[in-house]
């Protein structure tokens, strides 16, 4: 397969990237210690992989503008956003030009739910078929920037897809640490678009382990989520291009949704989300901030089992608080990319969404099945179960009286229902056949 | 499931849709008859099922006008190419703005080949995941204009994927035959998107012939591109994209593509790619016409082996001549959307192309499943294998002198490798498990 052969002239050629000089560094979410924008480190030097950080950005009067302008410009893909990106490209080149998914107004299902209405961020469609090629083209870039050709990252899931595929059409080298384990259909995948598996005999964690010894000691760049964070960073984009288009270029606040639904394992999406939209109302661009509900399995629930214990204390707890509020578990659902027993983002995850007056929730997996019907057949979206969480979410928050009767709700479905179509196929009861003409 | 539940005040909400009037009406591929717009029927009255009608349009001057004004504004989707479509909505409804998938430069694929320049026109980010949604939003949009809330076709693949996928986007109602032994996964699919799906104890032309009469006693829409002459239209706009894309909206020649490779089946993508091409061209929008070449699997390759057969002939045959001289085989194919006998748009096909100066080539199927890894790992697509035919004709087009040594290539990816991952996986080899840290 020649998966490593020549790129010469292929990485080289892709514009310069430089570090967005609004992007002022970051803050450890648990000890609060600040880093500049040239610190080496992913996680706090103080608390290790519990200190995870959290980018910060100038908030000069020009960033507005900026964004104002440039968020028209959708043939860059997410970099129209760029104000709010630790980094910056000086031209667009196609290989990360991700982004510009059309929100998609879904009538026939938000009546089926009795929601006032409903739009759903519909992320499948990108090249790897999830909202994960946001971060991807963010790391590649900031690779770029670092003048590093080689990313890694331990994962079998739609993280690793990202990678392979962005990776591929970048001309950057990737290699993806799995465990042993991981179903061959996943790893075909990424040996397809030439990654370097690296098969661990071990388990996840062993073979994110491996993962960070082998980008420290190689001086590849991190596309691990789970403790660098400007992949976060890139995340929000899809929140950004939300928010453009429901306010028409942040002219008109009429139709910013009330509530955002995301899934949540690591609780990278749901930070971003709430940190998009928090940015967003610092900046004066919108006048108000959706509260984001993260919507978890229920057989993988640490966050909102916690949350539902702390009842009402949510918003002011500490950062170490936080984090010895959420008790692991074993981890048991169908939706496999937020199967997650000890989420890596989680106080960051639990800050933003506290601070736009959310929650987190927990749906069953017979809900998820039942949300990938609706959303196929009332919405013409097909997700895979971790993709339809945020959705299936609705029910419970309207019971718990988290979304209102005049509520505008916004969903982000994050993956395609073609990655791991089992499930929700099984539901559908074939029809008899009928005899042919004649 | 409850697939044909309340749809009431979703069709009806759509916006008007008016018979473009430039489009003048149809004229048979194979006597030359006439039809205006108003003509019921689909394929010609005196020539059957193989007078297929083909679109045309007034080559008023202010066409060329309104395509360089329209054609930037890709919120739109493939209605901004709208003057070069038979039918035109008032303003554009998210349930059938498809379109305006990138141009993907691939130059490291194109090293590998041996090709002076590639891009590819990956179609596979389309709602359904392939390039049969630009048919469909056609077919829905010209159903509205006549009042019709009802489509139906013959299908177990894209062209079916296509039509539930956008009817359940738009609430339109769909009814899909197929062949009783069409393979469960691809049928669940459909159902989960909530069609209605009849299965036919025969094979896929008696299931076409059922569907013919139900879509006659039923005033239902046809969305079967065999025979309905407006859904070709529909699938120039990838052409009519890539053309505004390389030319900056027709304003320089320069990267125009010499070559453009296009899988074939019935020969309706080809046809309509090369169509594209001529229509600008006539328009004054473009300085030369590329050659389209169709590319065949050679298990099923009735195009290329006439094609080949009349050698020099080809582009001064009548209608009746190029019906006759296309024998059809029983095709033996791993690509299923290309596996056809009997290509039924061939006529039209055989037309168009030699009016390009292109060719009709075979390629086996180890050279497809070769493509899909070349393109996953060079270019970051996964294609499906009849996705990837056309880009696997490009060696035998090498090798024939098709194309020259400084062409500019492009090419046509017309479906994602998640709707039939089987062959593609099975060339990848598994690497040997490594052992963790300590």
């Amino acid at each position: 397969m020649e998966a490593h052969g020549n790129r010469e002239g292929i990485r080289e050629a892709l514009p310069p990237v430089a570090a967005n000089p609004g992007w002022v560094g970051c803050r450890c979410v648990v000890c609060g210690r600040e880093y500049d924008t040239v610190y080496a480190g992913f996680v706090c030097a103080d608390c290790g992989i519990d200190g995870i950080l959290d980018a910060a950005y100038e908030r000069a009067g020009d960033t507005a503008v900026r964004l104002k302008v440039e968020g028209g410009d959708i043939a860059r893909g997410l970099w129209r956003f760029s104000s709010l990106l630790p980094v910056a490209p000086a031209a667009i080149h196609p290989a990360w030009a991700v982004g510009g998914t059309a929100p998609l107004p879904a009538p026939r299902l938000a009546r089926h739910l009795g929601l006032h209405s409903l739009v759903i961020k519909d992320d499948t469609s990108l090249p790897s078929a999830s909202l994960k090629d946001r971060a991807a083209a963010v790391a590649m870039a900031r690779a770029h920037q670092l003048g590093l050709d080689h990313l890694a990252c331990a994962s079998t899931g739609n993280a690793a897809a990202s990678l392979a595929v962005l990776a591929s059409r970048g001309g950057f080298r990737s290699t993806i640490f799995v465990p042993a384990a991981a179903p061959r259909g996943k790893l075909a995948q990424l040996l397809l678009h030439g990654a370097h598996v690296i098969r661990v005999d071990g388990t996840y964690d062993q073979a994110f382990e491996l993962s960070l010894v082998a980008i420290a000691k190689n001086n590849w760049y991190s596309r691990n989520c789970g403790h660098n964070p400007l992949l976060v960073e890139g995340k929000k984009t899809a929140a950004l291009e939300l928010a453009w288009d429901l306010t028409r270029g942040f002219t008109s606040n009429e139709d910013l949704p009330d509530v955002v639904l995301v899934p949540v394992g690591d609780g990278c999406i749901v930070s971003s989300t709430a940190k998009a939209f928090i940015e967003l109302h610092a900046l004066g661009l919108i006048n108000r901030v959706p509260r984001v509900i993260g919507v978890q399995a229920a057989g993988a629930s640490p966050l909102a089992a916690a949350w539902a214990r702390c009842g009402g204390g949510q918003a002011t707890m500490s950062g170490p608080a936080i984090r010895d509020a959420i008790t692991p578990v074993v981890p048991d659902t169908i939706a496999d990319s937020i199967s997650v027993g000890v989420p890596r983002n989680r106080v960051k995850a639990w800050r933003y969404v506290a601070a736009t007056g959310g929650a987190f929730i927990a749906t069953p997996d017979a809900a998820i099945i039942r949300t990938i019907v609706d959303l196929a057949s009332r919405a013409g979206v097909f997700a895979e179960p971790s993709g339809a969480a945020g959705m299936a979410g609705a029910l419970a928050a309207r019971e718990q009286g988290l979304i209102g009767d005049r509520d505008r709700v916004a969903v982000l479905v994050t993956g395609h229902g073609l990655k791991d179509p089992g499930a929700a196929l099984g539901a559908c009861a074939m029809p008899e056949p009928v005899p042919p003409l004649g």
